[in-house]
């Protein structure tokens, strides 16, 4: 599998996208975009688990069920949650009009949306801006689409994978928006992911689910989560790799990449939380099951206190030890070990459920790092889970105290 | 029911109290106490869920077996939590050093800490304040007890209540410290009650537990829950009411006062969570069942969306809808009104799951006040439930960001 630095989802054959200011955003960064796949293609899609759904992600839930989808169209400023039927008939509006722009129909388009909640869709800026951003559509708008899903983001997050299938290059390529209210079942992210592998659509979906699950599902940046979460990867068949139906050897090698590529940006969605200053990853190893796993580093990674001792360095292991018992999952506090570690070092702190004396400035210097990874052994079984987020700080009460922020 | 204004834990016939500085907090503040009841009683604890339980919890869970408690040993400053078998030791012999100076035996003592995870208990400093603190034993103690297990409290929390059964006044008193890590499930939360009643221990266990349930389980500060929580209530008979063993009309009459204190000092220890500028009280009505409105109340209470908008006086619905929207609890979410309001007067932001145009100034003016009523009407049924929580401010980030704070 090869990382390929500059390209991005239009660079994948068959694939153009273009993202543009249609003036939902008052700060004229870009708001809209839309990707297209030239030929039909196969999709799959993974949607918010809350119970207030936003209206384009009842829209998409539909279309979804199409055996063809062509199209993507996405709005950032405007969540278009909690706005009733006035909403889902805008939410549909936007797949008509990018269907009518695009020779599609409104099936084949899935529509996502982020931003202030609960406050009607200025439809007629929409509608311009997608007839407008159809006529855009290029080979390079892949990075002016990952700006305009950007809402308090600091930095674009895409990634770009190549992997070889019967001689064939195939690419996985996607962008990502994070921020705020990120949570194990997906805050409010959006993902989208295009590729030229030649796949079915039930294998698509079925890869992407479990992909989901150590991947965006294992990031928490404030435990809250969002009405519109939308996970979409879209496949055009260009690579012309023998159909792809089953579990054989070229669907692990095509699961590896698709879930590098979605780690890659779970990861950058949790360093970008907002207001946050590093990336906190936390490995629990060898405990009893994989649920176990997960509970306690999800735990960890969502606790307020111990994201406020990472904001200052501080190498409260109590805390951790502390997160971890009333997470559901179970391990026996005195055996538990807990390490610090990153570039600069690895520092135990606590052994057999206890703190135990430490270099106390080795260990503030590798909490001062913007990546830190805390390593707790439950000396318990043989699984293990990796969850990911970030410090808690002044920024994040700034950012989201301001009135409409 | 009257509130004894002046009154504190010590004024119940029977009892003494007090607190003192042993040495164990840096900043001179009382930082040990003792309530001790002259004449054998009955006590009920319930304890911290957390599966990591500190050594005093370890210690009272076996304590509170005996028919007999005559004594609680609290101290803050060190929780002795993650100390191991010395820890454990140390939480014993704080019982032994308490029932040798008051002449009782050790299993009569409860013992209770409170502080920074992980450090070793400075002991000789706990034992000699102990021998001091039983010495000074007295009718006025109550009220520098209560200040002795506070942490990053800012205010004393105490309330005392007098009802009258067969024509004998009963008392019953608590004393609570609370601030951060408080959530469901009891955060650091330590609540000492006592009373006068004459009771079975078995009733007495059963009334507590149920009562716990709707008052310190439905507060949250930050989602963190402690290794040390602890409440007990001692009653020492000395009210000479006909002993009470059944669930009669004087138990609901003392049920009713004591679900009053705790819910008064649950509502202290949310509105002084640690940097909190507000005391946010979540109302769910109309709910399917308890469960489902205790769920909601506690997604809405716990959102770190919703209580850093809180924070700005924002009247951000959205937030509210999407909390409610991750809980458990089921709920029609086109159904759901929203309003806020305290003594400012009341606003409607949100009917049947939309938003809905209101005074804009007018919900400034509630937000900024120091109490804010969320009222969540999900008109699907007849159930109800109360949570208390605070905003999230920059204080909160800077206390727990500190080392070792």
């Amino acid at each position: 599998m090869k990382i390929l630095e500059n390209k991005t989802i239009s660079d994948v054959p068959g694939f153009k996208a273009v993202g543009i200011h249609s003036g939902v955003k008052k700060n004229g960064n870009n708001d809209l975009c839309v990707i297209y796949s030239e030929k039909p293609a196969v999709a799959a899609a993974v949607f918010t688990k809350n119970k207030v759904k936003a209206a384009p992600v009842l829209v998409s839930m539909e279309h979804i069920k199409s055996e063809n989808i062509q199209a993507i169209v996405a709005n950032s400023g405007n969540a278009n949650a909690c706005t009733g039927s006035k909403g889902f008939d805008n939410a549909v509006t936007m797949t008509n009009i990018t269907a009518e722009a695009l020779g599609l129909s409104a099936k084949e388009v899935m529509v996502a949306s982020t931003g202030i909640i609960g406050f009607p869709m200025p439809i007629d800026k929409i509608t311009s801006g997608i007839e407008t951003a159809c006529k855009q559509l290029s080979k390079i708008g892949g990075e002016s689409a990952a700006k305009a899903i950007a809402t308090t983001d600091t930095f674009t997050k895409k990634i770009t994978v190549e992997i070889t299938i019967e001689d064939k290059p195939i690419y996985i390529s996607g962008i990502a928006k994070g921020s705020g209210m990120i949570h194990p079942n997906m805050g409010t992210m959006l993902s989208f992911i295009t590729t030229n592998i030649n796949i079915s659509k039930s294998l698509l979906q079925f890869v992407l689910k479990s992909s989901i699950e150590n991947t965006y599902n294992m990031v928490s940046v404030d435990g809250d989560t969002s009405t519109n979460d939308t996970v979409i990867v879209m496949a055009n068949g260009q690579a012309e790799n023998t159909f792809l139906y089953a579990m054989n050897g070229h669907y692990m090698q095509f699961k590896e990449a698709l879930d590098f590529v979605n780690k890659e940006l779970a990861k950058m969605i949790a360093k970008d939380g907002e207001g946050a200053t590093k990336l906190i990853e936390t490995d629990v190893i060898h405990a009893k099951t994989i649920a176990d796993a997960k509970l306690c580093a999800k735990s960890v990674i969502g606790s307020s206190l111990v994201k406020s001792a990472l904001f200052g360095s501080d190498a409260n292991w109590g805390r951790i030890l502390c997160a971890i018992g009333y997470a559901d999952g179970n391990f026996m506090p005195e055996k538990v070990d807990i390490s610090f570690k990153n570039d600069v070092g690895i520092i135990q702190v606590a052994k057999n459920g206890m703190g135990i004396p430490f270099d106390e400035p080795l260990a503030k210097s590798i909490l001062e790092q913007e990546y830190v990874n805390i390593l707790i052994d439950l000396k318990d079984g043989e699984h293990s889970a990796t969850a990911w987020g970030c410090d808690l700080s002044y920024d994040y009460v700034k950012i989201n105290g301001d009135y409409r922020s």
